[in-house]
């Protein structure tokens, strides 16, 4: 089986939306990834950081879900990052309440032996240089690396970020980011730029108005399902990374058709993460309601007009 | 040829964009339909009314497309209907500057007789007693009735809109209006609120971000092709409708295999009407481009996953 190595943070969110409020349950984009991943034949590890008031019960869903989780310091003593937001009506935007970074902010990334060989890596989003260090610790040079990242880290650490870039094969930013980073109102001049700093693939994400894949001249649109009901989108973008990251890796193919078929993938899983509170649909998730949704999808896309 | 009547303005309107402005040209929703139905094998006409301070190049234009213009009253010194609005920096909302009814105040549609057997009824925003006269005067059951309409309607003829709503088989808002119309937030809830008041398939236009067709339990979406510059996207709404209602015409098929063909179809035309002002772009558009575009919308949205 291939491998998937993923960095990102494991964490506590806290988040209130128009219809409910949790307290501090299990969450961080490495979780979301993780999860998702998880859904496609291959290994894959987590690495990051914990305190120890992190429940032992969070980190056996992880292995539950065949995730090596030997990455994942426990910090005796430490705090586990906790991030805590509020959607707005339109569930499109939120407001940050509370960000306390706590072990994440001495974090040294350690990627396990085992994974230094690893196929993808899914680099989630943190600093930029526990990112780089990540890709330091490889033994062999991956087969692909995606990156995603957030407009913090444009705002307070753009030249680790830029060199970081530099390295990646796809990059994964919503529009607003890819904007911030290019300069470029329009996407398909933004993501010109963006290849420019070094990624081959520019994965533009739109929450509720689905993806973007830009490859040199070429392009690739995959909608969100229209769905009756959205409960909480928070974590929807690092489940689409899970999903593209994993098909890749089980697929052991990066073509640009076969990215297509990834960001197909992606957008199915992140259908399901936002119809229920924080990682709760990922969970029990079973293959069989995988597969009907991807019908949706295909019958959502596809038409017959021959040219 | 089968027959498509298209019922809407034709006007004047003044555009501010943050590119440039313009005087008055060209515009009204019968102008846009009609121009992006003449890409079509079809016979379509327009009912609509001008003043006699609307120059006879403009309707030469209308002429020149092979639109019969028979059912458009020009009203001896009246003037003509009159929009203005400036676009915001997205280029997603605007702001209406100024609006003139002036000879629409009073019109009253006359439908070419030659065109009371037509196969397909767009009928363009306007007031819904407008639409319903238009209805009322075919001889022959259309073989679809497409409407649009806007949230103005909404607010001042509900009742009026209603009855309208009730006779027609396809009907195409943005997803504002969608969401006013129905009282529902989540876009597949309106949807089946809309079904229930009428119309067999509901079309949902969402600008930049595509559009989604609804018929009972299915749904199709089709993005807008991501381009480079947009530069004014008035008349892209009736763009698309006219894409839609041509193809629909002039295939004489209304599965919603073939609608979803159709939701194409405009998007792609819509997808030119935005690079220029106005109805610029539409006006000398050839064939080869369009079916060149065709190509994109396909390689952008059609994947490979065998199940």
């Amino acid at each position: 089986m291939n491998k998937l190595l993923i960095v990102g943070t494991v964490a506590f969110d806290a988040i209130e939306t128009p219809f409910a409020k949790t307290d501090k349950i299990l969450g961080g984009a490495a979780t979301y990834i993780g999860l998702s991943a998880s859904y496609f034949n291959l290994q894959s590890a987590i690495v990051s950081v914990v305190g120890d008031d992190f429940p032992q019960e969070y980190l056996d869903l992880l292995t539950a879900r065949n995730i090596d989780i030997s990455g994942v310091e426990v910090v005796k003593g430490g705090k586990t990052f906790f991030w805590s937001g509020r959607y707005h009506n339109d569930l499109n935007s939120r407001d940050t309440l509370d960000t306390q970074l706590n072990v994440l902010a001495d974090f040294q990334p350690k990627v396990p032996q085992n994974f230094k060989n690893s196929d993808v890596v899914m680099l989630g989003n943190l600093h930029p240089l526990v990112q780089s260090s990540v890709l330091d610790q490889m033994e062999t040079q991956p087969k692909l690396v995606v990156l995603d990242t957030m407009n913090f880290w444009m705002d307070c650490a753009l030249p680790e970020l830029l060199d970081v870039i530099k390295r990646v094969d796809v990059i994964t930013i919503n529009d607003e980011e890819a904007r911030q980073l290019s300069g470029e109102y329009s996407l398909v001049k933004a993501a010109t730029k963006i290849h420019a700093m070094g990624p081959k693939y520019v994965v533009i994400k739109k929450g509720e108005h689905g993806a973007l894949l830009f490859h040199n001249k070429e392009v690739f649109f995959a909608p969100a399902l229209p769905l009756e009901e959205v409960f909480d989108p928070t974590g929807a973008g690092d489940t689409f990374a899970g999903g593209f990251a994993g098909f890749i890796t089980q697929s052991e193919n990066i073509s640009f058709k076969n990215m297509k078929n990834a960001i197909i993938y992606g957008s199915n899983l992140a259908s399901f993460c936002v119809e229920k509170f924080g990682t709760e649909r990922m969970i029990d998730l079973d293959k069989e309601e995988v597969l009907s949704r991807l019908k949706q999808f295909k019958s959502l896309t596809q038409f017959d007009i021959e040219l």
